[in-house]
């Protein structure tokens, strides 16, 4: 079937989403088409927005200061504790849990020396030097487990100071898994991370 | 969690969207600022760039001309048969089923008193012009079963001559579907329509 360009260009952006096939990304289009011409220019402006977003110099969080509130809060900043994620969204798992009260800090990915990620292209020199600045005594490694991922965290440890405590989040069977449908990796890890029960 | 504004409104366009909840907006918001600045004005670009679609004039479906190559194509009009569709999606369904060879007509929606839609909001008075225009004789109703498709079909079946042979596509069990897990009307509608196998 011949379809518009117009359709097509729009399908092929929605085509990048993750998670959206072309399927999707042209039924997505044609819901469009019903839109008003003012909801698609408005839903337009809302996207090039986007490139207004700032992030935070400190830990890279979006932030419309140069510093964000997590950084500035007295509180987080008296712990002396610093979680070292390597995504925003990994920073938003972590803060909607609600379990962690510290800094955060994030890399922008992993090492990754095949694809020429070496430490300076991630926010590892700007990392050294907030430990020093805001004192931190504690710093949790929450990178997620790969081949990259724990070379990171061998790497970061080799240059963290031996004063400083580094602990890495742990790994094991998550809540409501099953061991029937868990990987075997996964179930190694988790047998490896067995504490005494009492 | 405290989002930037930016982000918000992106994601209320998203979740807008058909199949799009608010998590999966959000997830699609914070891959688009991955993307670089010039993406997303692309994007912008083509989203607004449906402004300027146009519709055929006679049987709706999107056209750069003011009539589509459906309607200008001769093998179609010698058919002498129109199908009745209720919206471009629709349309679309039946081409790419690649059975039916003739013209289309789309009305863009059914016959709903109570939403105050009535023959003159729909494409009717257009649909019975082009009826004598075009010589129809054969006219397929391609309309959703529903009380509202139901009662369109009726109505156009009085508004037809009597001399032009109308038919509703059949109603039954979908290939690949299962007697068991089929509602009732449509079992109903497969048993009406049975028929004899030889």
């Amino acid at each position: 079937m011949d379809l518009p360009e117009q359709l097509k260009s729009v399908q092929f952006f929605f085509s990048k989403l993750p998670g959206v096939g072309e399927k999707t990304a042209m039924r997505q289009t044609l819901q469009i088409t019903n839109w008003n011409e003012k909801e698609r220019v408005q839903f337009a402006e809302a996207l090039v927005a986007l490139n207004s977003l700032n992030n935070c110099e400190n830990c890279g969080f979006f932030s419309s200061n140069s510093v964000c509130n997590y950084c500035q809060d007295e509180h987080r900043i008296e712990t002396r504790t610093l979680c070292v994620v390597e995504s925003i969204t990994d920073f938003m798992a972590i803060d909607r849990s609600e379990q962690y009260k510290g800094l955060y800090h994030i890399l922008g990915g992993v090492l990754n020396p095949l694809m020429g990620i070496g430490p300076e292209e991630l926010k590892i020199p700007q990392l050294l030097k907030r430990i020093e600045i805001d004192k931190i005594s504690n710093i949790i490694l929450a990178i997620n487990p790969s081949v990259e991922g724990d070379a990171t965290c061998s790497y970061l440890r080799q240059k963290i100071s031996e004063n400083i405590n580094v602990e890495r989040i742990g790994f094991g069977i998550p809540m409501g898994g099953s061991l029937e449908y868990l990987d075997s990796l996964t179930i190694m890890k988790a047998l490896e991370n067995r504490k005494s029960f009492t």
